[in-house]
């Protein structure tokens, strides 16, 4: 499909970011904000020109909240402004119950979800590039017809993310885990600094930022969003208390053993939980590091290359570590278990100086 | 203080760093360990030389986990091998009961803590700087005589960290707090996506990334850790385990109103909480940014800074967003709410594009 027009209903970061990518696809916008000086800033940044919600439009995106989702499609049908609609919303299911409540046409409506974002919100944040090689979940429902389901897939690709396809409810399922409660716990976490000494917070770390970042977040945005997807998210919220409740038990036993087990077990689960995110960290926990000094001459890691070749071992990961100040570095070649021991006897008898122990050291790291 | 000899007994990230940094400043180094492949590696990296464990030296510093940390004192002050005694452990109350339980001498030691770490571990991670401006906590006890806590004081400067005192009872509960209830919250967090579907774990963005980095921490060292701990961390989780048994009881309210007040709290009080932190983020909540736009050209922003002044208006942050491909960046200037309409009027007067909503953006941003 191409639009001659299309509406971006709220200019704030993802609204006027999509509105950013169309007009650099050379599609003409039309942009409305309840929030006028909001709206003024859009147009000044060229997002589009603004609405007069007279003239029909082929397609409108809806980047309004979740809770006035349903209110705004009903009003733009009933005034038949567009032939068809597209949300951006980072829940799927409550919007469309209630928009099927308020009796919308739901043949012109195809949800949609880009996942990407900034840590800065408003008009003024927005970026044509945002959605760049990012997903971009589409969530027809039953009713949807072939021409929603097209505009929103081809607002996706103009906005040059990628288009992937799931029911509503698994969307919700989804976010609820991967967004809504890693959203929730941080604030948990970060609530429990509100009285802390002074010289406790001093002694924050780069863990408790990391961990405590998304808690900077705005209540009011977010009470939308979970409140609109509260079964998924109390599911979720709901096994891990389980899982704390246990660990408090075990915590307050009187016996050593029992509370390192209980923390050991719960840590290695945190392990391979963390190991099914896209990226390479975690992915050396499988492997074992064969540490090897390397002296920083020309030729001297080909030359460990070839070695590590000859051994017909296979290099799965590595990591150089440079001491600073001396003229060697640490080669941490990462191998399969079974191939670690056979790895370490071909590098010393070949020259090199490796330190392969039993008590190997721990695959990660972390941060006091 | 200065020593002639430093043992440094265990060779992993911290104690190598330690060994490092005191050979840096030319400071005789002896290092142990039981894993001998650690060890060499340690002497490979010109961190010390192997210490014979006969020769007796003017310090030790015991980098070995909390849960051996009392045995190794005591077996190295039964064969009188230390004048005083240091630590790094992340524990400080049960090391030094179970130490007194073995009959150590404690007048000869002090504990400490550098809050620093890397992502990596082991002797191969260790850096001589890694310490280079960070807190290092000093615990002594109420037998520490003045020698040892001078020794322990010494060996936190030479490696270039700033000395901070706290009671070890104070200690623990501030790194509860910071940093053991941090880690099993990532770990609680991460336990959930192990049985997670491939496709919503494509969904991750970088506020789970962020969330859950800490759940990629070794098990053991952690158990070790927690498991020493116990009561402080124990005390932070039931508190956070009663705000969570709330939040799931809101969740579960058929009331959307509820929902949203429950979550819309639990945020807030997160905000509060995440402004406890040290560093700039968060410190704009109490300010409204101002968006002004701003022209591409030479003394522009000058111009704004002074009509700013003019107005009597303080700037308290600014963060300029610059329009890609656009010759315009929006400046917004944060500053006390009382200010903001003024400082709105004053420039609108002084004839620039001010875009103050009187529903004002978020202040605060979130990842979708």
């Amino acid at each position: 499909m191409t639009a001659s027009a299309v509406a971006v209903v709220g200019t704030g970061l993802i609204g006027t970011s999509v509105a950013l990518a169309l007009r650099t696809a050379g599609v003409r916008v039309l942009l409305a904000d309840r929030d006028p000086a909001r709206l003024g800033l859009a147009c000044e940044l060229d997002a589009g020109r603004p609405w007069d919600q007279i003239e029909p439009v082929d397609h409108v995106v809806l980047a309004v909240p979740p809770s006035v989702l349903a209110a705004a499609l009903r009003s733009l049908q009933m005034r038949e402004l567009g032939r068809t609609f597209s949300d951006v919303a980072s829940v799927k299911v409550a919007p469309v119950v209630e928009a099927e409540a308020l009796g919308c046409n739901m043949a012109t409506f195809c949800g949609g979800h880009p996942i990407a974002g900034r840590e800065r919100n408003g008009p003024s944040a927005a970026r044509p590039d945002l959605f760049q090689g990012q997903l971009w979940v589409l969530t027809p429902g039953p009713h949807t017809d072939a021409t929603a389901r097209e505009a929103a897939e081809w607002v996706a690709r103009t906005c040059g993310a990628r288009p992937v396809e799931m029911t509503p409810a698994q969307h919700d399922r989804a976010l609820g885990l991967t967004s809504h409660v890693p959203q929730l716990v941080a604030s948990l976490l970060a609530a429990r600094l509100r009285e802390a000494q002074e010289i406790t917070v001093e002694l924050a770390g780069q863990g408790l930022q990391d961990t405590t970042r998304l808690a900077a977040s705005d209540p009011k945005l977010w009470a939308d969003v979970v409140a609109s997807n509260a079964e998924p998210v109390r599911g979720v919220l709901a096994e891990l208390a389980g899982d704390l409740d246990q660990l408090l038990h075990a915590l307050a036993s009187e016996d050593a053993a029992d509370r390192r087990h209980a923390v050991a077990d719960l840590v290695a689960r945190g392990n391979a939980g963390r190991r099914r995110l896209p990226g390479k960290h975690g992915v050396a926990a499988t492997f074992v590091p064969v540490p090897v000094v390397v002296e920083d001459a020309p030729g001297r890691l080909a030359q460990l290359f070839a070695d590590t070749a000859a051994a017909g071992v296979n290099v799965e990961d590595l990591v150089l570590e440079h001491a600073p100040g001396r003229p060697l570095a640490v080669a941490e070649i990462a191998v399969r278990p079974a191939d670690a021991n056979r790895l370490a006897a071909a590098l010393t008898r070949a020259g090199w100086s490796v330190h392969l122990g039993g008590a190997l050291p721990p695959p990660h790291g972390h941060t006091a």
